[in-house]
């Protein structure tokens, strides 16, 4: 029993060909699949190019194949996923489609398909939690313009800021300014502006904030209250999304964290239990998944025909196999 | 005796022919000619335009030209500021031409040519300062991606943050968000997203600081912290300018607040006051000059050929011709 897993990403899209026990025959990788970025025929095609690679990859399995999951970022107008699903059961007919958004296989690599909340903090940042009663809620996820509190993005922008208000006498001195000095191959401070304003700029600055991180490995003051202030937000958005009346989950809340950002969830961490703590929010079960978000689209697909995993064993082979 | 005086923003740029009396006997406005914007030849283009056609609509005055100054936004390079120049200087041999940045006419229509502080808060934001000895200086102006505090970006900024704070229940309940909806005609803060990113972002967001102060005037708690905040960005600018070691000015020095924001300087006031004084910066003199900044290139132009204003007399006059 096989089943295809797909994350469709803002810039790239996964798309996998896995067995129950976790093994994975096939995997294939292409460009965004998110129909606001590149329209939906493209998008559309974009699909259909990556289940054609796995169909080519091991034909075998792919006859076999019982079930396809796909989680798509952009896919919020229901005619889109709707055009996303009939592409994919045109050519997978007679199997179980499901179209959803990609924060739900995100949640569902470190749930294993429960409900939950899950923080993601990438470029950008949401915080999305599908309840029991399969209702689903988001906080914050407005953008890099107006909020993306905690994202990859915020941190590098914290992390300029702070090397701007150094250059105008206005803030303490950082290590962070050091770094960009270094990274950007410029000897000013004002000498970066022109290489982060451009069509790319938010890209640009989110991946700054791995500077932030390294001077907050160094122990620089201000690179450790950016990351502070930061996880806050994360616990303050978590908390946000718990608190919305309509929520419910009983026991202990799963809260899964990924994106980019998550990648050093050392120094993020401890901050955003005691933000949830300092709100009172003690029942939760705060994750950072071993599993990427595809493996929750995989999850999804076995879900989607009544198979229960074994988590571990299927963890486990999976990431034996997982590039 | 006639001088031209040019004013070349982010958006248009005004050319005015004046008497010493203050007298405006033709004025021109084109769009933009910053050369970063539009590229070299066409702002080259757009400043001939505007000299030219003050010459057809008062051809006596313009043969009496003595001098032309213009305060021109996007001339750091040294290149560009010659070919500006050189235009100008071509076009009108034997006089006195100057081209300087912008920054120092906005200064000039609230010190009539003295040194000192200029706050500008329009889209952006920048404080400059020209000391005694002819030095300059500049502390923020870093873009809306990182910076520009007390700008109209950022009140405006921060007024959408708030509404979609409220959405979430992660914030005070704001009449922001009720104005907001209004202003775009959506029902939900959400809807607001699409019309707010865009190629025209930041001036869209800008132009939201007119919300927010709307709010502020009905005493809405969350806009008055806005203002209040962002004011208090615009003191720790000025102090910041002030205290820069190489900085000189005897007595009192002019703070001059000017640019869109400073329309409703009422509000904004009190605080950026306070903030100078909390630094211990009590030898100022803040003014929002009556003038607008291409009158502050006007001036310029005459004391570039020594002549002095009666500085009442020039201003009322000017402002009885000024459209």
């Amino acid at each position: 029993m096989f089943v295809i897993g797909i994350d469709g990403g803002g810039t790239k899209t996964i798309a996998i060909l896995v067995s129950s026990t976790g093994e994975i025959v096939a995997q294939a990788t292409g460009g965004t699949s998110n129909p606001n970025s590149i329209g939906i025929d493209e998008a559309k095609n974009e699909l259909l190019k990556l289940v054609h690679s796995l169909s080519i990859q091991n034909p075998k399995a792919y006859k076999n194949v019982v079930s396809v999951f796909a989680g798509l970022s952009g896919i919020e107008s229901p005619k889109y996923k709707e055009e996303m699903k009939q592409i994919l059961q045109n050519q997978l007919p007679e199997i179980a489609v499901t179209i959803d958004n990609d924060a739900v296989i995100a949640l569902f690599s470190g749930t294993f398909g429960e409900p939950g909340v899950v923080q993601i903090s990438g470029t950008g940042s949401v915080t999305y939690g599908l309840d029991s009663k399969g209702n689903r809620h988001r906080v914050g996820g407005w953008g890099y313009l107006i909020g993306d509190e905690g994202s990859g993005y915020a941190i590098g922008r914290a992390g300029l800021h702070a090397a701007f208000l150094e250059k105008d006498n206005r803030g303490p001195s950082t290590e962070i300014s050091t770094l960009l000095l270094e990274y950007f191959q410029v000897k000013q401070i004002d000498s970066m502006i022109p290489l982060i304003y451009g069509e790319r700029a938010r890209t640009t600055i989110a991946s700054l904030s791995k500077i932030v991180m390294l001077a907050a490995d160094h122990r620089d003051q201000v690179a450790l209250e950016i990351i502070k202030y930061q996880s806050q937000q994360l616990g303050e958005q978590i908390t946000a999304l718990i608190q919305i009346s309509t929520f419910q989950l009983e026991g202990k809340i799963p809260v899964v964290l990924t994106g980019g950002v998550m990648n050093r969830s050392d120094l993020l961490l401890n901050d955003i239990v005691k933000t949830l703590k300092d709100h009172g929010i003690n029942q939760v079960e705060v994750t950072v998944p071993k599993l990427p978000p595809v493996a929750g689209a995989v999850i999804a697909a076995f879900q989607a025909v009544n198979k229960n995993l074994d988590k571990i064993s299927f963890q486990n082979r999976f990431l034996e196999d997982y590039v």
